[in-house]
């Protein structure tokens, strides 16, 4: 990463961050050499990130000749108006976010045991309440769905968290931009000011 | 597109949700062969897509290298619970979406008057409220800054927009869900609903 005052080297964080989050975007070069880029609900699990789909189609088929991947997990937390920092100028003018990049080859799941915890935590993730029969490659009624159904394992080789909050700002326009934010208080710009200063750069 | 009840093939129902919008993902191929996935704000401007940031880095050196690129848009609408239309498997259980892909080349934009536009596009989308100096490349405190600034022009070779809103499922079980999301009422639940009844198929 470029800007390393934006960067979240510490894996814990970049795993709570996916476990909050449910859908991403996963990038890979398609059949014809393209760039893909496919939005898909995630579930980590295992160090690993899974996705489901169909067993056919440009994924499969791409991710058959080059199982190269990279998926990002993305949420824009607050725009900054330029306003905030600079009476005349719109250069100041950013949005605050959190991602995590994730780079690793995708492999599909055969074993319908693994199929079954993938899928299951997808649902814990989804729909917490219940409300089915749980997922269990033993179960009569699910053998056949979990066979019919792709499984999609992303194994990590390298995970990058950006966190950007303005860390690159001096004291003085940190404090323009959350005084900013504490008056306009939209939903969101209470949590963004507290990133703000739980990431502000400390200074002795 | 495998499923073709999911594809939106009017241009300008795609070109709204990209004036609504204000981010994505784009994905191309990195210097080391490897795909990337970059969240960025956009501006959709003159029938390009327009990005902006430095003039150094991994989106910049990569599509160098190789100017292809697909930049997708993508909106999470509902989760529909799969009790909605079964009592039992977990198998119903999806999200509802929009989402536009597009498929085309970036170039680096030199010209400052084109950067000036589609810096001001990004402007009126993110600020529209304004409290800056209209971005002029004739005006000397802008000319410095837009020499510094990257901006990316995508130029628009493919778009295809995919809304899945249960345009598969049969009409009672469209009215399962449209119930079910009825009783639970959460914010984006009645747009969902529209959305439903909107892209119904139409039957004779």
């Amino acid at each position: 990463m470029r800007r390393k005052e934006f960067e979240v080297a510490d894996d814990e964080v970049c795993e709570a961050f996916l476990n909050e989050r449910d859908d991403g975007v996963l990038t890979f070069s398609g059949s014809d050499g393209w760039p893909k880029a496919v939005p898909l609900n995630y579930a980590y699990a295992g160090g690993n990130v899974y996705f489901h789909g169909s067993k056919k189609g440009e994924k499969m088929s791409g991710l058959a000749e080059d199982d190269r991947a990279e998926f990002v997990v993305y949420e824009a937390h607050a725009f900054i108006p330029s306003y905030y920092s600079d009476p005349l100028m719109a250069c100041p003018a950013t949005l605050y976010f959190r991602s995590v990049r994730i780079r690793g080859r995708v492999e599909q799941v055969e074993d319908a045991g693994e199929k079954a915890i993938a899928l299951a935590a997808l649902m814990a993730k989804l729909q917490p309440e219940g409300g089915h029969l749980p997922i269990d490659a033993g179960h009569p009624k699910y053998a056949a769905q979990l066979k019919g159904v792709a499984v999609l394992r992303l194994g990590i080789e390298e995970m990058t968290g950006k966190f950007k909050f303005g860390q690159n700002l001096s004291e003085s326009k940190r404090g323009e931009v959350i005084n900013g934010l504490e008056n306009r208080g939209r939903q969101g710009d209470p949590q963004t000011v507290s990133f703000m200063k739980a990431l502000a750069p400390k200074r002795d």
